[in-house]
């Protein structure tokens, strides 16, 4: 169905989040083999990672950066850890420009009152502004597309505009056409539990255009429009959630006289980081939030590991005594014995990787600590205008030394 | 040790590849805290990432890569997955220079006949290049430093200096003191294991410190030393590698004329472009082969997996049959009927639990070929002058639709 609706090609870009198999692919690329004939399918997880990119312009380049945290493999009805959630990079060539164009899908969001994944959410966020902001320095243009399973003032989705200064379509398009309030996930859709969205009955935009120019481009959206529901003439919608198309205009411009530190310091004005850093320090806390439940839960599983060694040994402690004591005769019915040992040693196995994958957990939850409190260390010096603000006539630096063992 | 030798304060910036602890890193930050102020240490995996680097310069931003293949969790003795190795980048400010310094350790190869880790280490080296290559338009200085697991003219080094540019400290170095060939796994070193050397008696070179610069600074190798063995008055030496420490001079300079798109194609003569398609088409033959050995592997899980369900069928039915035809009657000894089914219920697990592994091998392989098959696209589209050699002159781009579901 959608490959009909893209066939025409009416699109440049068309970015998917859903492609969960490499058939499905296959036979979107043969369908818009004609109007679209560069495309991308990125793989990752077990069965994902679900994200596809199909453009008119020739794709240079593409780059994948899978999320640290992504739900827990045991949650097997949500799904999303074996989704292997990432987000995709495709270099594009759009004329004499370069543009890079994301596409990306967050974990979602089951229960929104008690969000057990919201820290997972919230370092995916932090990953996805860490990965555009430094991977778009040489391109002339930055389109993000994507699943961003968060409402517009979320923390995630604040972290990720403020940080690399992406804009939203939604917001800054000349004319909306759609559903109300840009809603992407709406209670008519038959694909939708309704029980998920209370308390927004009508639906909630979670699904996003993100984008921003550079010292070169300009661009602006032209207008924004979301399917409504049902495809024409079916009584189904395209998918569960409304489909998103931006229209950007691109205007090339020479860069001002003043360097490009310059210009980018002015844009950060003092106002806007003093945000940021507020931004950073509450996606910080969401973090430790997080780091306590990680290690409560790797503390359960240790402790659990423990008692099912110890019942082990007891049963063990008390078959050898009687043997020893009593002969030959077994205390236990064997039955029970081998049931009781086997129950000991998967109790053990479950523990042991449940410890390990909670470390891992921990460790990335830490990592993404320290990092947001270097950053947020940063922001703070940026704030008091140190040490960008030196002069900039160091022409000759002293040599740098630089040892590894 | 390795503290004492850096606190002296003879380098601007160390890297460090083997920190296994947080309390190495903390021991090592307060050792370090007058002379190398800024300190980050990148958490991965369930005992790493072991990266750190400690700097006299402020560290603006961090950002860690994992690596999608990293070993097997099975392979406990060898420990490289356990480490989870990963690059990670710090973004450092140097006088008005912005410096890219970029640390990492890919996985060890344990037997050069017969490398099973060959595809993982070529898709490591990838992901390496392309974190190297995306990350790094912004700044003015890029350098690495790691432990690469790779000698000078393995595949996956060719593959980083080539698509990066990065020029060998080694090999540019205007004077060098140190180890024969500059390498840094001596057979002298008591922790090396000198089996696995063979057929390189002497030692090897595996650690590496890269550079390059930018339109904007010159970099150069002035001095380049390798640590020799025992530490000064000890009869054990630092670690199990030899510790490398390059000077690099930085030089700023104006940009020339000409944009930075047309100094970058001068310089990506056809010549280099060509290399770099034979390079890439032969990681693609490399990973080709890791994607049949995963693939074989897996084939070898399900199968397993079926027979051992198979196994409890025909346990469950003999039990069944011989129950209804003879009554209460157990055609079995108890025991061995409750062990064969819990050995069957261990074999189902295991290989579930493998097959999951496998399938997401597979996909990080697939998506490596695939990234690979489009860069050898480019690669020879550019070698064909088309379309880089288009016209600059086009100022006004039409629309650019952006659809998404």
């Amino acid at each position: 169905m959608i490959g009909d609706m893209l066939s025409k090609g009416e699109h440049d870009i068309v970015l998917l989040q859903e492609v969960w198999s490499e058939k499905d692919h296959l036979s979107l690329k043969k369908k818009l083999a004609c109007s679209h004939p560069h495309s991308h399918y990125f793989k990752s997880g077990v069965i994902g990672s679900g994200l596809a990119i199909f453009s008119k312009h020739r794709i240079l380049d593409t780059f994948l950066y899978r999320y640290s945290l992504n739900g827990y493999p045991y949650m097997a009805h949500h799904g999303d850890w074996f989704g292997g959630k990432a987000v995709g990079m495709a270099v594009l060539s759009i004329g004499s420009l370069t543009a890079n164009v994301y596409v990306t899908h967050l974990h979602a969001e089951y229960c929104r009152e008690k969000d057990s994944y919201l820290p997972h959410r919230v370092v995916q966020a932090w990953e996805l502004q860490q990965f555009v902001r430094h991977t778009s320095a040489g391109a002339d243009v930055v389109i993000l597309g994507g699943d961003l399973n968060m409402h517009p003032q979320d923390l995630g989705n604040r972290l990720l505009r403020s940080y690399t200064g992406l804009r939203d379509s939604y917001l800054e398009t000349a004319k909306f056409d759609g559903c109300e309030d840009g809603m992407t996930l709406i209670a008519d859709n038959p694909f939708t539990c309704k029980k998920e969205l209370v308390p927004f009955e009508k639906g909630i935009r979670i699904d996003y255009i993100l984008f921003k120019g550079s010292s070169k481009t300009d661009i602006f959206c032209d207008s924004m429009s979301t399917t409504k529901g049902c495809v024409p003439d079916h009584p189904f919608p395209y998918s569960d959630h409304e489909a998103l198309t931006s229209e950007l205009r691109l205007e090339s411009h020479t860069p001002p006289e003043v360097g490009k530190d310059e210009q980018s310091k002015d844009q950060d004005s003092a106002g806007k980081v003093a945000e940021l850093v507020d931004i950073v320090t509450e996606a910080r806390t969401e973090v430790k939030v997080g780091l306590h439940c990680a290690e409560r839960k790797r503390c359960t599983a240790a402790r659990t590991g423990v008692m099912g060694l110890a019942l082990l040994f007891l049963e063990l402690a008390i078959a050898t005594v009687s043997w020893l004591a009593l002969g030959a005769e077994q205390p236990f019915p064997r039955t029970s014995f081998y049931l009781l040992a086997a129950l000991c040693f998967a109790i053990l196995l479950t523990t042991s990787l449940l410890y390990i994958f909670y470390t891992m957990e921990l460790k990335s939850l830490q990592g993404a600590e320290d990092q947001m409190r270097l950053a947020v260390g940063s922001l703070q010096e940026k704030l008091r205008g140190f040490p960008l603000a030196q002069p900039h006539n160091v022409q000759r630096k002293p040599p740098v030394g630089d040892p590894e063992e």
